[in-house]
């Protein structure tokens, strides 16, 4: 069997795209075949697959089924999102607007929607939607919840660390210099009874006013290039931290340099955060890994 | 612009082959596109690019064109071997078996000709013979030379080290344990008079008669899943510290296992080393990087 594929990035989180509308060519995807895709050596290659499928098409009885009443708001479209092993997982800030952008370039949403009020996509979080203007994707990515403080610490380094919930868990720490964290090939060690799941660990740098640049830990995955959950975590933190009112304040945008490249978040007056990044398409082919 | 790739690997040293029979889409090859393609996250990922190019359409002014004999020698095709930094290179015993594998499924070449006496390719290291037989792919990976012996060191362990070279020197060192060189994230220390280009350093361990498993630290590139001419100096470091006469000898077979898979080695009677391994191609598509 060969199938279509198609590969991008999102500030260099990468994904591997399955065309599947239908569900008719992966069914009950099975997690083997998004670890072979995704091993950077013996298959293509990327740190999770999106599967492109309606709503609608997603069997009920297959793993991680969309809530149904998604297609009833609108979203025609769900991202069936893998992380590299084969498992479930829910959202990514970075692999929306690479999704959005594919269902721009092949048609599949009306250009003129995905511009204005932007396109609504299902995902095992809720309903999602992004805008799609030019080079520029844009994602609600929802309301941040601000928690307590914690610390964090590297081999003998400590730092304070917020604990912001994007959704998932987030440990915010503000650093003198990002290379103060090391290699980080291991997680750095967190409190257990604030992370019982583990935790996202941020590492953040001033660079001048509204933005800042940052290294991430994610959990499970190691050092990566770009956490769009991160992105927005920090934001809010350094937000916060530059004396706006969680509560109450106008909209406020900073520029979030991550290692794959440049974010913009914009934390706005109803309390929302969007992320605003590149998404792009680089290959697309057929492959019967 | 969009233009055709492949990607395929042999034991995990994976590649992006890029069809180019009359030069015509790529012409002098750029490094910068090259490195793009090679990119794991912003590209397709690799650990190089091989051009399948006509060895008569590679123009003589281009970077590390192939000598113009080696068309008259009979290889039709040029293997334009880069580096995954965009860098030329010469010859790639993994890279090779995967070029054959697709001349032949493209049809490019004669199977029962690929099958029996094997096609001759052209590399920036000569003409190389390669038997594609179903499965099974084998490269003449030419003579191999002994020479002498000196140590290599990680941390505080230290080996000492057979001197073999195949084009490209090697040190194979004989371990207990391949976790003994521990996580080899630095070049191993190694006598600077004996290699003033450095080396590629294998650890080995023995598994069985005539079937032994290594690790290779290749310099410029670190800790790899495989290397084709390592697994040939370790072959014919082994059979010599077996008793085989280097220089007068019925053909020898060894199996070595390398993280990325297992290889079949040769040491033939007329003492040419013979590489025998899978070549797959897992994808096709097309790409502007």
């Amino acid at each position: 069997m060969s199938y279509p594929f198609l590969k991008g990035h999102g500030t260099e989180n990468d994904f591997i795209l399955l065309p599947d509308h239908d569900g008719t060519t992966h069914g009950d995807l099975p997690r083997e075949r998004v670890a072979a895709l995704c091993d950077r050596r013996a298959g293509i290659g990327g740190d999770g697959v999106l599967r492109v499928i309606r709503t609608a098409a997603y069997d009920a009885s297959w793993a991680g089924a969309p809530d149904p009443a998604l297609t009833e708001q609108g979203a025609e479209w769900f991202m069936d999102y893998r992380n590299g092993d084969g498992s479930l997982s829910e959202m990514c800030g970075n692999g929306v607007r690479v999704f959005a952008r594919h269902l721009v370039d092949a048609g599949l949403v009306d250009a003129a929607v995905a511009a204005g009020d932007g396109i609504p996509i299902a995902t095992r979080a809720g309903l999602k939607v992004v805008r799609v203007d030019g080079e520029s994707i844009t994602a609600d990515m929802g309301e941040p919840r601000l928690l307590g403080t914690s610390v964090v610490a590297v081999d003998d380094h400590t730092w304070p660390a917020r604990h912001v919930d994007m959704g998932n868990p987030h440990a915010v720490a503000f650093v003198d210099d990002l290379a103060e964290a090391g290699p980080l090939l291991e997680p750095p060690v967190h409190d257990e009874e604030v992370y019982p799941e583990g935790v996202n660990v941020e590492f953040v740098v001033r660079r001048g006013a509204r933005h800042v640049a940052m290294r991430v830990h994610e959990r499970g995955s190691g050092e990566t290039r770009s956490c769009g959950t991160g992105a927005c975590a920090v934001m809010v933190a350094t937000a916060e931290a530059d004396g706006v009112d969680p509560e109450a304040h106008d909209d406020v945008e900073y520029v979030v340099d991550v290692p794959g490249g440049r974010l913009t978040l914009t934390w706005t007056a109803a309390g929302r955060v969007l992320l605003t990044g590149p998404g792009v398409v680089v290959a697309e082919g057929a492959t019967d890994l």
